[in-house]
């Protein structure tokens, strides 16, 4: 993993606006609503409370803070999620069937990490070479991470009820119009990866050369209307736009829109965190899975791009201007602060697999489970989403999932040969 | 379903006390433990709450009180059980996904249905013709049967947690030993089943008239030192102690020793309402399903009753003195008072299929489902447990299970035939 | 098991007729059609007729003639269909994929046991007391069992295949219309179950005493038109006429219609070992899985019968004349001579679950494994059907299938109570 | 699809060549053994046999040979595989339950369909643009494929079978030992895929250019003794070696080996077309998942080649002479005569994803479906294997397979980083 350069002040303070987004996320929920899991891919919102505790806890104050003693050794049990190398572990279909400790409890193992953590900053000061720093830094984004699944996880809870209650009671502005157009990717020889200055996941680097073929990209995210104008063609009763894999799938799930979307009246609705809403024509479509992706795709004489035409395209978030931080929970909620919305929508599916860049090496021991040994049947999403916290964007990142994920804020940008 | 002649006093008394009863078994549970099922056969404890009052609500309320109006009607859609006269219901396998209504709510619920109830029931007064008065006794049974499937749910859920937490953190004394030994059936024709008098299920009759061969039932409960003897013997390894059935469940599900039981250095300890606790010896074993009750009394040289036996030599439930209300929660706390254990510690697995009676008919209606659709490929019980309400048990009572079913307070009183 | 007085001649002449007439059933097949098993229940011919020739290996010559060798060990462990006792045995669920060994090679070990079985048949010679005398009778009773099953299993395999071919090419007459009527049960003490006089399974015995309700029952069996008013009268769409277990078993199998029957232009046709044909309207419903005899009875306003009142009223079957053998393969081809339809035609459900009458005991070692370990969520059928061998029938036979099986030969005789 | 530029003559040979070698390959066969399924993946061989004659003449005979009649239009459904777009199919899951057409009658329609294709191949003549000529060859090279799977099939289907019958009864000779070695792979800009000259598969295409690495490429095979080693080092026991679905692939189908090995008083054997056989040592080790070649190479300090890697690397098949034709079914049985063993032991896997090449489109219709709808969830192996016919290899050939893939002849040549 890649070191950082963030000084101790920036740290400590790093450190508690992380943590305390992961608890301003719950602000707006019931204690019922922490407790379950609506489907396997889904934890409960307390068990992403309490895993990332268990992370610093874990890889930083065990191995860093010598006095630190844990509060109760056994959510060591309960709060790893797949590090083999850290010990046994609970089974993930039981997560959401586990209702003690409580939510009280697992704040209360928050606070009492945070508190040791802030002893072990203060000794870590500004020296970025202290053993500790990095894995902090990482502790930061993987808690980032998991900002975003307990978004896309309580987003599928909420909607499991056929009561379909809403996480937030605002109403976002619908979307405006853009038009489409398309942006050339240069032939030849371009390195893309991490370059290993500032942070990045393992995954990201090392840098390398690749070659990319003449296309273009397009400029703009595909909007839900022209993903209406899909399904109204037939779609998804069009074997022949599928892979057969995927169009299985559309059989066996039944699948004739994306996830959250539903008929009322004959007209589109989604279910949205802010409650179900009648569809915003303008806003990218979100909820696809690959398999949708890459037909809607056929459908339209294009492909998806690949994990480098998209690197070599996109701008650093930083020159796009800030994005509305996670939460927001509604891709293109202000899309005018975002030209061409690389980043803040919605993660776009590439039709690169999720593969190790050549001379990748995972780092040794449990950490080095966090991203290589996923390595196979995933493809590799790019961007942001409205869920992604603004500061863990990055050009060169890698999101992964597999062909059937529809729970997270996924979409579709264009890209085409150029002959 | 058979009227009942409780006057009106006491049924507004006696629905106030059931329906305290209910909630004062929540008193030791934390908001979380309310929410899930950890396993298809558990409901959640919040469900549970909900769903008697629905009964109350659709059947009471709905046809016999004009004014009444529905605090929330989708509420009729999430809290049906298997009523498919009384409209569309929520799958089963979801009741644990749904984080609203919370807690909070559904106490409301209850409490607006209550209110509505005690309105109605003054109009019932001491008219046990009143066209709502069998309906409402019908509904106090049914909460009662309710209250024990609580609080076998609940333990369910607790031990499902790796954790383990008590429901209960007092400790019940050890069981007291008792001799075994046996006591005669008369041969000959006998009349079993409800005879109308009072309140049963309709199940329990007509009164009819059947032939009993010569035999001897056990005088007490198998105990759990009696159990472990066919454990250590090997009982869980012979084929030929088992019905195929239940040697195939043993291998599919690797059972080794009743639910609940665990080896604790070398040494049985069982998960109780109270916690984990070392084994009572002279305690009545339970959480068997029926093919361990049949290959254990197999094993013994012996068999199970049939339910014609059982009901022609149990006494009245009146004969044998009160015993502990549901919440008691493990067998045998006090076995003075009942000599021959026929109520109030474990439900008695027979060799009786659960069938209609001889000119059986249920109720026209959706309260027609009550209990006959559910006569196929399982066994009736008799008796009552730890679990039960005291003023529920009757000699006539059929509880029935399927083969596998663990979870309930289930035992073995042995039989065997006289030559 | 009970003995049987069958002297020497017509013990070997009888063990001859019983396995020629077990291959000829194999005449009209193609050595691909021995192969397959259609379904989990469905066993391949070849393992039909191996499996018969190791039961008289196992349990006749390895224990009565000395010098006999097998003549290959392995097939020990590829016929044992599920003797634990016997030894370990080859998975039921791949039966259908062993090539070898080939066809050719089972008749074979057929004929090479037939050589051994004479030997040790001319020492048994006149003496019903030899050792070996008892197990014989039960291997030829056991061989006709599986002649029934061959052909309602090589039956499936035809049906499975979308060319549907025909197992026999000839065409059953018409069955002639028969007005329905009713035969009294006499109420009281009534003795049920084989006296030991004969032979009979295990299961039927011991005669013991019952007591009959007033009844009566149906003078004929149910007509595939009687079933046709049923379906056409929306059957299988009113959850109120089914178990609660049976309407999911009509949902998740979409059934809606007996076992073998589609609509061929709006008509009703059947597939029949004779190929697809149309519905003979007054022949017997068959290959009705006991949910659908039950839910047929409630909506005709009847019940199934017990088996008590099924034996107190059905006559011997030497009383009702020979019917045709198995291999007829078609319910009532030959009604007049078999008035009342007691044997030969279809199976009757009972609504008597399948449990050990009094006093049963099954036989020591691997051959009480025969009956008495499959006594749990299954239903007595009376009677014997049109693919049994008429030898085979007896008033006091207890067939047996859970509640979901359809791909037997069974089929309605009503039942009703008398006020 | 590329056209192929053999003439009429050498067509017409060459098409009665494939046809032949397929049903040499039945020779060793019994009646019986064409008819099983023994897991999803396997077809029986008489479907193989139909299915690459319903080829024909869907995609051949039916357009362009007007006067051809089916012989029997209902083998459409039959034996269509996955073309949807040529009409309805019969489910997969049912192939191994198909008795009818017989053997001999699927002999019989490959006669019928061989004389209507030499009526077509007369007429084709010289003519390479004839608009069937590029479609024969397909189907030519379709067969091939076949036969391979043909082989592959039918050794499960004879190890499925406790008896392990052989196919065939000869014995290869062992392979000798080879010292291992590396050779590099030049970094830089390097053209791949098919040129379009001479016959390709769709996915082959178009040549494009990749950028390759510094690397090295191992000089021959992975051996058995190798792998022996891995798995004598505890290597099925080390997560950290593994994928994180690979690790849950061995504990979920308790992979300890590769398919086919197995102990034999503590020696390991193998399964092979010539029966169960002691290991030979220095032969390739062949049957092993991805998941295996992937912690193998891992566990080795190395990785798998890219398909880029692999196909600059290797030499044509016609530079390393003739191999043995498909049904040698035995890796590395001469091994004298392929230096390198690049083709003719063992399918190669690699570390790229099965996707699509830079520009590839599918063919419009049926023949479309051949090979793109594929390009998910799959690795590409590189190669060819002694079930392959000699003439069916090729540099730039793109096998394919999922990640748990093991009844191929799927083995590793090792790769590495070059700093």
């Amino acid at each position: 993993m890649a070191t950082t350069a963030i000084d101790a002040d920036t740290m400590t303070e790093q450190f508690a606006a992380v943590r305390g987004a992961t608890e301003a996320l719950c602000d707006p929920l019931e204690v019922e609503d922490f407790v379950v899991s609506s489907m396997p891919d889904v934890s409960p919102t307390k068990w992403h409370l309490a895993h990332t505790t268990w992370f610093f806890e874990t890889f930083v104050l065990a191995p860093h803070l010598p006095e630190y003693r844990a509060l109760e050794p056994r959510y060591a049990f309960l709060f790893n999620s797949y590090y083999v190398q850290a010990g046994e572990r609970h089974c993930r279909a039981q997560r959401g069937l586990v209702t003690r400790p409580t939510v009280r409890d697992v704040f209360a193992y928050r606070s009492y990490v945070n508190d040791a953590m802030m002893t072990l900053l203060d000794r870590v000061g500004n020296d970025p070479s202290h053993p500790a720093s990095a894995v902090i830094t990482l502790g930061m984004h993987h808690e980032q991470q998991h900002q975003e699944l307990l978004l896309t996880d309580i987003k599928h809870v909420l909607w499991t009820n056929p009561l379909r209650p809403a996480y937030r009671s605002d109403a976002p502005a619908p979307a405006p119009a853009t038009a489409q157009g398309w942006i050339p990717v240069a032939e030849g020889v371009h390195d893309i990866g991490h370059d290993g200055h500032g942070f990045a996941f393992d995954n990201e680097g090392p840098r390398h050369r690749v070659y990319a073929q003449p296309a273009e990209l397009a400029r703009r995210l595909t909007t839900n209307a022209e993903y209406a104008a899909f399904i109204a063609d037939g779609g998804y009763r069009q074997p022949a736009l599928w892979l057969s894999a995927g169009f299985a799938a559309v059989q066996a799930e039944r699948w004739s829109a994306p996830l959250y979307w539903e008929l009322v009246d004959g007209a589109w609705h989604e279910f949205t965190l802010h409650g179900l809403r009648e569809l915003d024509p303008q806003a990218p479509v979100t909820h696809l899975s690959h398999y949708e992706a890459d037909a809607f795709a056929r459908w339209s004489g294009a492909r998806l791009p690949t994990e480098a035409e998209w690197e070599i395209t996109a701008p650093e978030p930083s020159a796009v201007g800030r994005f509305a931080d996670s939460g927001a929970g509604h891709p293109s909620a202000d899309a005018t602060d975002k030209p061409q919305q690389w980043y803040g929508d919605v993660w776009q599916w590439t039709q690169s697999a999720y593969l190790a860049y050549p001379g990748f090496r995972p780092a040794p021991g449990a950490i080095g489970e966090y991203n290589g040994k996923f390595m196979s049947d995933q493809w590799v999403l790019r961007g942001a989403s409205c869920a992604t916290a603004s500061s863990h964007a990055r050009r060169t990142y890698r999101n992964f999932f597999p062909s059937d994920a529809r729970w997270q804020f996924t979409g579709v940008r264009l890209a085409r040969d150029v002959a």
